[in-house]
């Protein structure tokens, strides 16, 4: 089974989160998450396409290594999340063992329902809104991006990005 | 304040545990302690006199690292402890991040108040019996260390240890 998920630039969120709901979507949650990235002492993630990072949502916070993606087409990938008592003290360990906070990415993610694909809108601090669509358990990669690509589409967002937030912030950074 | 400790080996556990409380000491706590320690991906924690590892103790579980000793007379050293939820799932991210287990330190741990002073007596795996005594918030290290290895003395201890388990475990294993 296959997650078929696209994101966009969203400039205009206001009018795209009624559009949704005149489709029939509902609003099913809202979070806010706040994720520090660290550096490896000897490893460039940016090379291995691997990434380390201590998310706090909520009053919950997790530990989450991402190993490399398995394949070109799907974001598939090894995820190992553990909960944490206290990321602020687990930060300080990373420290002393040579990881480098690289960046924090900080933001408002509301979820909804279309139907049967799974839509979330996210103020990213610093990056503005973003959209993404995901088809989970699609047995088929055509007819999921058909029906992912579709929605943006009706939704009106044609300015697609593949990048991750941590990319996009790095790379604003480099500028 | 200083704390002043020595160690021992421990030939004969029964008749030095009678000697105790004859001396009018009483045991405080009882617990097993099971230590995984860490090979840093790029650090040699041994040339760095670091050291990093996760402990499981009466289903708690911490990761403690632990700095280098900061001066050459006592054990002083920064020591951060940050208690976990899930330890075998921070040792398998631990893996992925490129630490290697060195050596797992387990033990029986026996605390006793003699006076002023702390004993504890370990029965550590592979290794047997280790008695040792600690006198804390001491201002005054030559007294510190005559009450400390006065209580040795008395004891009959005179095979002195400055070396950790885990040391005296990772040469062992080289023989």
């Amino acid at each position: 089974m296959l997650e078929v998920e696209a994101k966009a630039y969203l400039p205009e969120p206001e009018r795209v989160m009624t559009s949704i709901i005149e489709l029939g979507g509902r609003e099913i949650y809202f979070t806010v998450q706040r994720d520090t990235y660290y550096r490896h002492p000897s490893r460039d993630f940016a090379v291995t396409d691997e990434a380390l990072r201590i998310r706090e949502e909520e009053g919950r916070s997790f530990i989450t290594y991402k190993g490399p993606k398995l394949d070109l087409q799907t974001k598939s990938r090894e995820e190992l999340e553990v909960p944490l008592v206290d990321p602020q003290d687990l930060g300080m360990l990373l420290l002393r063992l040579g990881f480098e906070p690289v960046a924090v990415v900080e933001k408002r993610r509301r979820g909804y329902l279309v139907g049967t694909l799974e839509v979330t809108i996210d103020e990213v601090k610093g990056l503005g809104y973003f959209l993404e669509v995901e088809a989970k358990n699609c047995d088929d990669l055509e007819e999921g991006k058909e029906r992912v690509l579709g929605l943006m589409d009706t939704l009106g967002l044609d300015r697609l990005e593949r990048r991750s937030y941590l990319e996009l912030l790095l790379e604003r950074g480099d500028e």
